[in-house]
């Protein structure tokens, strides 16, 4: 298999200062203006969000678990259904993972072998061999518009040795994957791996970009280093992809993340952050975070963000603060549908400042807020 | 205070074989056609959904309670915030109910004196002494269209002395609460009790009646008694109760119920039954449950039913199965959205019954198909 049908990726402009890009992303299910972020939907859903909601916080693109799918409600029954579009009810684009990160974080006992990652259900303890081939017909079943390649993820710090060892065998488990690969219209991703390396990251991105992918992940970051270090990572990395296609850096981030990946040349993020930290509490802001179970919050009329469209700021920060005190799911609903349009709107604002070609002023704005604790 | 400014009823049509009435409640915060069912939302929130999406379900008047949010977030800071309906961003009308069916089912160690109920707090065990005039004065701050008095519910099978005399208290406490009520614009209904006894039913009718309430309602039911003697009480009741105020059935209940108290003359209803049982996976529809755990529904491509226009019956049955089974929040809500959908599609069915003079015929139908199971 070589390039997908229907998919495509227009670069449409670089940054002078820096290496941010605008792009835009074509698939089988609608057109996506790049830098973007990508909702989480782990498990067909995005926690406590119906389709109609997830759209309002200017999502156009969503990411499904290929881990948790295939083991409930499991991938053939998600095919019977009509794929996971009809499934979830989701008439945009959805890239799927390939299982190599949560095998990675939540499974239990994992066994890497060449042929396969050997691991244990977290929801039933059963026994499961994932191949990167089965990776690649689980996400055919589902029926995503992008498909990722199985990757082996270690922990960081780790040595040399055994990151160089799992990034070849990432590199190799890639390379099956894109053999195994017979829908047309699904586009491939690699993953590149490599640790905190910056040769091994060089060795992995050319071994793959050698190969007819679609677009190309860095991933193996987010897992413990720190944030200067995954910039570094980042645009040590860029360099070794060609422009012409989409670079996604998997499970980042924070805001502020998220920024500095654009400047390193990055086109595409996903992150459970704003769902799962709207869930407890935790709002987004331009000015940093909010908790809004403090108690400062308790008679505070204004809404989170006045200037935001979301449902959260139709009410008061006191209202919220209720929601969550009474533990009642309208507050991680509201939250999440917050934080969500926060993300948007920074990738937005991003795309703004690109276009006008002040990203990069406006970049060193945002470091100094977007961190802080704005309650 | 005698009745409210801004509030009436009009009575606008009488079933010629059964009670049912056809009715128009107006209230400062819109019309509302009658009979209707009021969603709970107990914590100022309709537990799972937002302000659109409870409005889409067809509600027109919603319920809050003010037992808890007297204990959370407190009913001067809900004052402060600009009352009930600005703090959860409800601009329709809202009941609020007194307290006392909460004091009798939800608070520990509940003593009941001529002066007043003295409970535990179910949130801290901190004891609370909650007067008739102190319900009203709750109910003013929190603003609601409708304030109910405060009663005394006892549960049911109940010595006929004991009945009696919380019948005689909660008369008392109306009157107490009447004469406590100092906002023109909120009405004010009576609650009749007397347990399962008509004499005691009819005597407390008759001395509530003599008082210059808004409306009235039937209290002290769904607490363990049979469906048939329900019926019984309802039918005794309103024999007693003036045609031209409405009429309001506390609690109740089942779908049947709302049509067996239609029949009997009630005009509004509430009941926590569609929101509690749509977050436990049980469907409401007009062939009877649902159980949406089942795995029969595990591959069915069928919404809960093709005619409705909620949110979950945009899906597949196998896709709110998955929901549930993962344990998502998405479930609940989505199931909370049919439920409160089909319980307004049956007021609504029973006007358009009662307008045409075929809701006799038309309910015994129901009779046969309501309370099965459906899957």
């Amino acid at each position: 298999m070589s390039m997908a049908s229907g998919f495509g990726f227009e670069l449409l402009q670089i940054d002078a200062q820096t290496a941010a890009r605008l792009g835009r992303l074509t698939t089988p299910h609608g057109t996506v203006e790049t830098p973007v972020f990508m909702p989480v939907g782990t498990q067909a859903t995005v926690k406590g969000l119906t389709g109609d909601q997830i759209r309002s916080t200017g999502a156009s693109l969503i990411l499904g678990n290929t881990y948790h799918l295939a083991l409930r409600p499991g991938s053939e029954r998600i095919e019977g259904l009509g794929g996971l579009h009809q499934f979830m009810g989701w008439d945009g684009p959805i890239l799927t993972d390939s299982g190599g990160f949560q095998i990675f974080s939540l499974a239990e006992r994992a066994k890497i072998t060449e042929h396969s990652a050997q691991f244990r259900s977290h929801i039933d303890g059963s026994l499961l061999d994932l191949t990167p081939e089965e990776s690649t017909r689980i996400q055919e079943r589902l029926g995503s518009d992008i498909a990722m390649v199985l990757d082996h993820v270690v922990a960081l710090p780790c040595e040399r040795p055994l990151v160089e060892e799992a990034m070849q065998r990432s590199t190799r488990w890639a390379a099956r994957c894109l053999a195994a690969a017979t829908r047309t219209e699904q586009a491939q991703f690699a993953i590149v791996q490599g640790g905190l390396d910056l040769e091994l990251r060089q060795a992995s991105a050319e071994a793959l970009t050698a190969l007819p992918f679609d677009g190309f992940a860095v991933g193996g970051l987010s897992v413990g280093e720190p944030p200067s270090e995954m910039v570094r990572i980042i645009h040590g990395t860029t360099l070794h992809l060609p422009s012409n296609k989409p670079r996604y850096l998997m499970g980042v981030g924070r805001p502020i993340d998220l920024l500095e990946g654009i400047a390193g040349g990055i086109d595409m993020f996903d992150c459970v952050m704003p769902t799962r930290n709207g869930r407890n509490a935790l709002g987004f802001t331009w000015n940093g975070t909010l908790r809004l179970r403090n108690a400062r919050h308790a008679d505070d009329r204004r809404p989170i963000d006045q200037a935001c469209p979301c449902l959260a700021c139709r009410h008061s920060r006191a209202y919220l603060r209720h929601l969550f005190m009474a533990k009642e799911m309208l507050g991680p609903i509201l939250l999440t549908h917050h934080n969500l349009t926060f993300y948007q709107q920074l990738m937005a604002e991003a795309q703004r400042q690109i276009a006008a070609g002040t990203f990069s002023k406006w970049l060193q704005l945002q470091r100094l807020t977007l961190g802080e604790a704005a309650d």
